[in-house]
């Protein structure tokens, strides 16, 4: 056995196949899976603590989680030999050593998720489970004015799930941008210090009904002066948002 | 009930939860799937016949088939009216109108398939199930080279599948080709006039072990020579494996 280290890991996953991030008995899960690659490769019956709870069916690029091990394998070749033991729809892109205190949770600073969007009028198959496909028209320049709209410390509570059960919905906004990335693909990006229970799919919603002029642009600020879940748009689907990045102190 | 007419289906698939083309009792096939939503929408009950029968993990770009119907739906409607009724992962791309002894698989001039790699350290999760990963250097230019000497009318025995079981192996190859498309992402064309079972793959098998240094370019000649089937390289997984685009009389 080893000395005692705090291991850092960054993941990304293709979500399709998963219960989402939280362990499950008897269900595939992101974090039971590593979890068993872990116990695989160290010996280690650990407690994986994530960042993020994804949900079934979203995506991360930079998922960060941490752990405790004794292994003697050096942190090094700790992100290739647990790729060796994990499934192809997940991988480890780095690990390293933190302090022992360091909690992927707690001392996350922020997060930033992007949602995806494919318009065009044919569905792109080979990206079904990776897009939001949308036939009808969208105003991104209306869009990105109402996402500003929301930039800033403010009560979500609008944005957040009535399974949602924290005691404050106050949370701050640091960016919420809408862009065409690519000629049938719109990105809105949603970067937050921390983020409520379908926050980002409930923004979303709103920007979407907005952009096919449903709604005027102001009307994402009134939404969110109400608190009230029911003015805001629907809750999207899951398959278009990816967990882009985690930040923590010392990082730009 | 309309006139009976004879329909040319353009068909676009992500392979991955289908166990191939052709229908199977109590399987999810693409054939299977794309006859019941022709069932649910015309009431007709239809032989799809398909060009090509893909195999499990295989993807289309332009799978095309055909059907006879006495439906009294246009032909310009039944392309939309077809995807409502298919999942996510299947679109027809276009339906036409064609002469009643038109069949999609005998009359082909020939077929274009695509195998695409994914060379660089990390595994790409969000493409896991449509590219081979690969984490050793590929030398491009001698896998072209090598392709090149497999091109025009040979008997592809040494390509073909033990399975294969038709009377010759004598097959036309109009363009075999390598060429990086992306950073980290080259393509291999295959177009020929028919194919053997799994030819594609297993020239893609033989391409990689000349581009990782295994074999010479000169290789791949004298194993299409042998018309040995265990000369060639290995099956390549059929994951990177995608059915671009057929060919009939009168098109370019």
């Amino acid at each position: 056995m080893g000395h005692k280290r705090n291991v850092k890991l960054v993941i990304a996953y293709e979500g399709t196949a998963y219960k989402g991030w939280q362990r499950q008995n008897n269900t595939p899960t992101i974090q039971g899976t590593v979890q068993a690659a872990i116990q695989t490769l160290t010996g280690n019956l650990v407690k994986l603590a994530g960042t993020s709870r994804t949900d079934a069916g979203v995506h991360a690029a930079g998922q960060v989680a941490n752990f405790v091990t004794d292994t003697i394998i050096p942190t090094e070749s700790i992100a290739q030999a647990l790729n060796g033991c994990l499934p192809q729809d997940i991988v480890i892109l780095s690990a390293s050593q933190v302090p022992m205190d360091f909690h992927a949770s707690a001392d996350a600073i922020c997060k930033l998720y992007r949602y995806r969007i494919y318009d065009a009028p044919t569905r792109p198959v080979e990206l079904f489970n990776r897009r939001l496909h949308v036939t009808y028209p969208l105003d991104v320049e209306k869009m990105d004015q109402a996402a500003q709209l929301i930039l800033g410390q403010h009560d979500f509570a609008a944005f957040a799930s009535a399974k949602d059960k924290r005691e404050t919905t106050v949370r701050t906004v640091l960016k919420c941008q809408v862009r065409r990335i690519a000629q049938h693909e719109i990105a809105i990006d949603v970067q937050a210090d921390r983020f409520l229970y379908h926050m980002v799919r409930n923004i979303v919603g709103t920007l979407l009904d907005i952009g096919r002029g449903r709604w005027p642009v102001e009307q994402m600020a009134y939404i969110l002066a109400s608190a009230d879940r029911r003015q805001a748009g629907p809750t999207i689907r899951p398959h278009g948002l990816c967990l882009q990045r985690v930040w923590y102190e010392g990082e730009e």
